[in-house]
């Protein structure tokens, strides 16, 4: 891996990953379409003389395919992420990732590129039957566009695999927190509590358990799973890890991290019911134990990553005007 | 459900499910784009009152949602059904499978149908760990593109039967035999055969072990399942049952099958290895327990369905022309 593509370059989980990767030493093409990527989060990056950023879409194949020239690894990180409002516009879940995603396999397979990462997620479980939920548990059904096209995704990259010889790794991400965070109930909340300090609304009952993980603890399972596998000489064709905390918290606890990390005490007010939306997922733990068989441990807990995220959040108040 | 939208109704399953349908009493809207459908599969159909024939391809969605206004229930069975040469041209099964699946969920959406059934494959558990395999079997590989877009075709399906409110009926079919059959390894056989009685070519080592379901039970099956599903009270959103016979053969059976039924003695000569393509699957076969706990059995062994869909060949030479 020496010259690496990312998709979504310009994004939150991206543009980490992009400074993460100049920083190893590698050159970077970062790919963004800016349609929710921000440009001040690849201002370190620019400033390198190993990174390029070029702007395009993941649905424009001809313009993929000859911006991928030359590069020998891709992370394809570009994605509709926006879970709660899929039902509004399933043809963004279908396109956004579904379609971009064959896009991407088709521009790596013209130009010879047979590495892929991919930020799959733990909604494509649905809500699972077995918790902790492993990588190998049943079929499951999907409750949400957004898993449903990530779980397309996935398939495809494990039929290139098969059939081209690609090498693949999937990760299947809980949500990730810290620097560069753009949206997720750390940021609701922060936003609503900055403008009323004395009421908070919360979705669901608050008795939803969730799963988090550090931005730096993310890209560093991603790549250190990566080093492995390509390290070995009998390679693999596709491997899929769960990427979370081997911990979970209430909504609820989130609530408390937050407030007290803001000395504030507000009335909480419930929309109630077991779930924040249609297709939210009252129960989201994933079991980690193949991750971290590789050697691979978090260095931030749940609270720790969400006082962090609020942290940067407080220092770029920017981002709540961005959304 | 009273008046029926039928994609690939011109195919073999289409066209054999239309005529079953109109003997029911429904009212049938038959979609093809007849790239593989046949005209003469819809004889009978065509002189029904009952009947309408409307031309047109799944991937143009406007025409497709209008050709749906008034239905009540979608059979979609329309696809890219070449397993094999899937990796000749990816485009076919992503377009042809899952956008065109997207495309059908989205024209009922528009016209508010909610029930749907999908013909899916058995090809979506890869090479399973567990034979038979049964539905909630652990989340597979895919080891073709062929299962990878039925498998992000089902994720779809999932998604919009939870969050709109669709009731789902997924269909993971073995390969199916019997009149109007007009792919598989018995055409090819035959086809061979015709030309030089004398010399079989067979891919693979012949000891594949394959399941293989007759067009009548197929079709008793899905609409004994739906019936029942619809006179339930209590509605599911989707359900997912494999349809196969409860045996398997090799692929040599298979050739000692039609030898025997056609009289004659080739020399057999093998290609070799335990596959028949990239991603064909050396082992299919389907646990049917659920299906079969409705109270559906299937009426023709394996052994009879092959020969039965050879005397249609024999009988409809016309076919063989036509591929």
């Amino acid at each position: 891996m020496e010259k690496v593509f990312v998709t979504g370059a310009a994004g939150f989980i991206g543009s980490n990953l992009v400074d993460r990767l100049l920083s190893d030493g590698k050159k970077v093409v970062g790919w963004d379409n800016f349609s929710t990527g921000q440009q001040e989060f690849l201002q370190t990056a620019r400033a390198h003389s190993r990174f390029k950023l070029i702007e395009g879409d993941c649905l424009d194949l001809s313009a993929l395919t000859r911006a991928m020239a030359g590069c020998d690894f891709v992370f394809h990180l570009a994605a509709n992420a926006d879970v709660r409002f899929g039902l509004d516009h399933p043809h963004k879940d279908f396109q956004q990732n579904a379609v971009a995603t064959f896009n991407v396999l088709e521009a790596m397979r013209t130009n010879n590129i047979k590495g892929i990462a991919f930020s799959s997620t733990g909604s494509v479980y649905g809500e699972s039957e077995i918790i902790p939920t492993p990588e190998n548990a049943p079929f499951p059904v999907q409750t949400s566009l957004y898993g449903a096209s990530k779980l397309a995704c996935e398939g495809f990259i494990h039929a290139y695999c098969e059939g081209y010889g690609f090498e693949g790794y999937i990760f299947r991400f809980v949500s990730i927190l810290g620097e560069r965070y753009t949206h997720g109930h750390v940021l609701d909340f922060y936003k609503q509590l900055t403008a009323h300090p004395d009421c908070l609304k919360i979705l669901g009952d608050g008795m939803q358990k969730k799963s988090y993980l550090y931005i730096g603890d993310c890209l560093a399972a991603m790549l250190h799973v990566i080093a492995q596998g390509m390290a070995k000489k009998a390679k693999h064709r596709v491997e899929t890890y769960n990427l979370g905390t081997d911990e979970y918290v209430q909504v609820n606890d989130s609530v408390g991290f937050i407030c007290s990390a803001l000395g504030l005490k507000p009335r909480l007010e419930y929309s109630g019911g077991n779930k924040g939306w249609v297709g939210d997922n009252p129960f989201i733990f994933l079991d980690t134990k193949k991750v971290r068989a590789t050697g691979w441990k978090t260095s931030l807990t749940i609270e720790q990553g969400i006082v962090r995220t609020l942290q940067w959040l407080q220092q770029n108040q920017w981002v709540l005007e961005r959304r």
